[in-house]
């Protein structure tokens, strides 16, 4: 393996949230790379317990749009990952849960690893779930809504990130030795 | 940045847990670096609701033990890393646990990134996470028990992976395209 310690640890504080995106096609195959990081997430018994869909065309992604308050976003990413939980598959509700979380942080660094592209995580949708999963005619005592990735090129002349949302506690702050 | 993508995929595929390790001392440092890169994790509203109890001594480790089925992993780990959601940084449970599994992941990726290092996600104990807090004199309105991750060097000898953990569902499975 040629990624080494120190690279990891830089690859990972480096990436960030990106909300502006400039309007450039991303093939298929990157998308597929990138899902095929989240394939690789750690889930209790192995579960597996997600399901994906990927919005690219713009009447979906309208739609997607209007639930949410950072419908503007979602309607410049090229592509929208709408992350569900699949009940049915799921076993334990903290757990599943966990898994879809190690899921979607595998999405942001697969995005990451991917030259000129970022992405943001909208949770906030989530408190319309039952209307996105009529988008995709998904039954709610099926699939449950976990979020919504957003994935476009980066346009850095608009992108800034506030201080605020880098920063992080101190490991001190969390941590107690034993 | 010297990662590139192909380097990324296949640095996520090849994390699998381990569950057997040599005892042999792992230094502060590398702790630290494991837990550095937990701490860039993502969560709602960057609210970092995580604390890390970080276990080495043998006693903490064999009261840990007791409380899990994988007892033996935990006593033969050198460091536990037991992981807990801070309910008062927390603001909405389904993102805060989200945000725990992003942070569990990164620590896993973390470790995989050390050379011969592994760990083994333990879920199982969380059915005894008011006794796990007890340990520790936590309230339990305070700190709920996430997960403990076992990490130490790897005993590559007596360690065997099962097909069936390593089986991931195919991409076509769980994806739909819009």
């Amino acid at each position: 393996m040629d990624l080494v310690k120190n690279d990891f640890i830089e690859f990972i504080k480096q990436r960030k949230s990106s909300r502006n995106f400039i309007y450039q096609k991303i093939g298929k195959e990157t998308i597929l790379n990138i899902l095929e990081c989240a394939r690789w997430a750690p889930s209790g018994n192995n579960s597996q317990p997600w399901r994906v869909c990927v919005v690219i065309h713009p009447t979906v992604k309208r739609m997607l749009s209007e639930l949410s308050e950072y419908g503007g976003i979602i309607e410049d990413a090229y592509v929208n990952l709408v992350i569900f939980l699949d009940l049915e598959r799921g076993y334990d509700r903290v757990k599943d849960i966990q898994a879809i979380g190690a899921f979607m942080e595998n999405i942001l660094l697969g995005v990451h690893a991917e030259e000129d592209l970022g992405a943001v995580w909208i949770g906030e949708i989530i408190a319309r779930k039952e209307e996105v999963n009529e988008i995709f005619k998904f039954s709610n005592d099926k699939f449950e809504l976990m979020g919504v990735i957003a994935i476009g090129v980066v346009d850095e002349a608009r992108e800034k990130t506030s201080e605020k949302e880098r920063k992080r506690r101190l490991l001190d702050d969390f941590i107690d030795w034993y």
